[in-house]
């Protein structure tokens, strides 16, 4: 193991038997430094405003789990889970995702409707593509509707607030795919798919978008033991994209109609397009029957946004390849049976939400700060408090500590007699946009230049007008 | 164990087989809801705004670090440690603290000088105490300067960052404790304890918040093999409370004098003290020899913050009592050899912070917050979009749509025909400001009926002026 071979390499000395090895992070996990942080708070502002504007409250769950409380709900990904060691007491994990931490909340709290949102870390002992923007530790920004309602209106507003989301983020051109689980399941039924195979044919259908109908096909004849006849079938309806037309056309197809489950499915596919019509979000938004969702828990809607500036746009009736080359950055879809599964009476709360998977938008915000010409800038100081000459310093952390008294966002050297040149530096380095230059002529006049970093404009200021002089200038820019 | 019990709970049937004793969240940990939250989200503000008045940047690491990275860092404390399982891969564990982290982040990236915050939550194995605030899962907020800089100015600094967070969290009357690493050995030193016993004597000096005099003076002769007359002269020592005037005394005690180690630890003190006087903050700070904190890598000035307003302030000079009963809530204090374990040539980059521990503040604010008569919102919505008659669910939607898309905070029932008293009710129950009533009539007359939620006035308003009425009714309140 690798383990072992360092341990080696330590036991054969070299740098003095320094652990050089020991200086990283762990496989699949990153640092964020401060300009990428600059930019993951910029884009948490965008999200949790949206989140905000609709009405929504937040929670907290802590990062581990009871373990059993995570077993049994995310299928075939549940040996992705991470595991705490066994110190004596309760076995634990660490959160896969948001939704189930959330539904033992409901459950446990006896919450019977809520509109929230959670952002928080989530961990995947998955193959890192650290890269592509895919972590063992990574965010997801969940937001979600629980509660009785009439159909599909809370459902439509999930749509909406990835609409929303995704235009501020200005990421570029996106697609909301949308299916349904009873949709998958009518037609896996009509396709003559055996019940006990639809957990397992539904995971295979959800690879198309990394894998092609051949191999996707090959696995379920040949791995999953499905008929050719049955594979064939699906190929069919997998292929097919559209919009309300679309759930019109099958609610008459003479197979598909045989199905209650798909019918039902069908017939809120219709209502919900009629009010992403409202919601004038139906240019992004595709009824694509390929789209499956891996995780167990789902029961009704579907869906998944990605990005597709970096392919073509597929056209109408037409499978697209944007699914190969780019990443999905939101998903989400109705669960209304998870909470039953930890309410002691099996109470169940209908849910929907959707999650933002913002390590794929943090990467394209990063390359295109690193594209531009504009600087990010890490801190938020106004002002440098500097002295050109020598034996300064207690003057300068006085009137420091004066500024932060009232508010103002100030920095001072950490030297005695430091160079008037290299406090400028520092400003120009981090853009702090002025400089309270304090000099023995200034203490006796009892006034301060007041240094413009962009202008190089200097003009004395009365002591007493400094602080209101600065919130003037910084109002200005 | 207890896992048997369960399971053997489980077989004997009871209760379907649900498996009920799974709803809980893991042992010292707790989940926030969003009244909690909101007051969660206030703190952090305030902390933060804090953060980034004195210029300060912020970083973030993983949760989890390679366990060999916390290995030798926390002394007796490392069996507080979480350890993740051995599932193939790196040996990993959950940070313990953000501090080993920072610097780990600082050699692995060669980052010689920052100053900057993070918060986050940190994980102990500890045993919980959750009424008085003390978890298994806590955030601790850090604010650190690295970098080689003139004595004192950083440390004093982290000082007055204390200060001005406790000062205006409005927690009531705080203290802030200093000491030195240095001064600690070489009264150790001084009075006889053997070099290879300072670490371990430290520790049982640090139980002094907890634990009266006594008992610590028989832990350190019967446990660790101290001799009485050692430990009367620490008792001497550690009883000893003041300002920069017991610095200059101890400068001149015989016995404490002979050390280079506790002289060159009180000429800083001075000093500290004299950047204190500047920053206005001497008032909360007290030179407390008995302040000795736990945690090994301390090699300098060390700090702790505790809330005084359950127990009468102490006398100068005299012991006081307020140690026992009120925990403490912030701590810190430097170390310059910390980043140097870490760097592959031992390159040492001096280092002083401090954490704001801030689990106890919650809980105070919490019960603050229950005593007020004022409601805590836990949403920001604006305005409700609502209506008196039915059928007009289309209509609602497509105006919350505009609304939202106008940037304004809007909620809307998902029900085909609410009522317009639970649609007020809500809005009474969440402190939703403003209701946007549409009827037939409204409809016909292009206007929208806003009502204030407080006072039940109702004027109409035109639609296409309804975003800029909402935002002026906003503004004023």
């Amino acid at each position: 193991s690798f383990a072992k071979l360092l341990e080696l390499k330590a036991q054969l000395g070299g740098d003095e038997g320094k652990h050089q090895f020991t200086l990283k992070t762990a496989k699949g996990t990153r640092d964020y430094n401060p300009k990428q942080m600059a930019i993951r708070e910029k884009v948490f502002n965008t999200i949790i405003g949206c989140f905000k504007r609709h009405g929504a409250e937040t929670i907290d769950t802590p990062v581990f789990e009871l373990k059993e409380t995570l077993t049994g709900k995310y299928g075939e990904d549940s040996k992705l889970i991470y595991d705490l060691k066994d110190q004596g007491g309760e076995l634990l994990s660490l959160r896969y995702d948001l939704t189930v931490p959330f539904a033992r909340y409901l459950a446990m709290n006896k919450i019977s409707n809520i509109k929230r949102y959670h952002i928080a870390k989530v961990y995947r002992r998955d193959n890192p593509a650290m890269t592509r923007g895919r972590y063992r530790e990574f965010y997801q920004c969940d937001f979600d509707i629980a509660g009785q309602y009439d159909p599909m209106i809370p459902d439509a507003e999930c749509l909406k607030i990835v609409h929303e989301i995704l235009s501020e983020l200005e990421l570029g051109d996106f697609r909301i795919k949308v299916n349904d689980r009873r949709i998958l399941d009518g037609m896996f039924a009509v396709c003559g798919v055996p019940d006990d195979k639809f957990r397992t044919i539904c995971s295979t259908v959800d690879k198309l978008d990394k894998m092609s109908w051949e191999d996707v096909r090959s696995e379920m004849v040949k791995e999953k033991g499905l008929s050719e006849e049955a594979a064939d079938q699906i190929g069919q309806y997998v292929s097919m994209q559209g919009g309300k037309d679309l759930a019109e056309r099958l609610l008459q197809d003479a197979k598909m109609s045989q199905s209650k489950q798909a019918c039902a499915g069908l017939t809120d596919m219709k209502l919900l397009f009629s009010y992403l019509e409202l919601f004038q979000v139906t240019d992004k938004v595709v009824f694509d029957l390929s789209l499956a969702r891996g995780l167990d828990y789902y029961t009704g809607v579907i869906y998944e946004a990605i990005l597709t500036q970096n392919g073509p746009a597929p056209e109408a009736g037409e499978k697209g390849e944007e699914g190969v080359s780019v990443g999905s950055v939101a998903g989400g879809g109705r669960y209304d049976g998870l909470v039953g599964m930890f309410d002691p009476k099996g109470r169940k709360v209908p849910c929907v939400g959707v999650s933002i998977g913002i390590e794929r938008v943090f990467s394209i915000l990063e390359q295109k700060a690193e594209a531009s010409a504009e600087k990010v800038r890490t801190t938020e100081t106004q002002v440098m408090v500097a002295s050109a000459q020598k034996n300064l310093l207690e003057e300068r952390l006085k009137l420091t500590a004066e500024l932060w008294n009232a508010g103002i966002k100030a920095e001072v050297m950490y030297k005695k007699n430091p160079k008037l040149l290299s406090q400028l530096q520092h400003c120009e380095d981090s853009g702090i946009p002025l400089v309270a230059i304090l000099g023995e002529q200034e203490l006796k006049d009892g006034v301060v230049k007041l240094r413009d970093v962009h202008s190089r404009e200097e003009a004395d200021v009365l002591r007493a007008e400094l602080v209101e002089e600065i919130k003037k200038r910084i109002a200005d820019v």
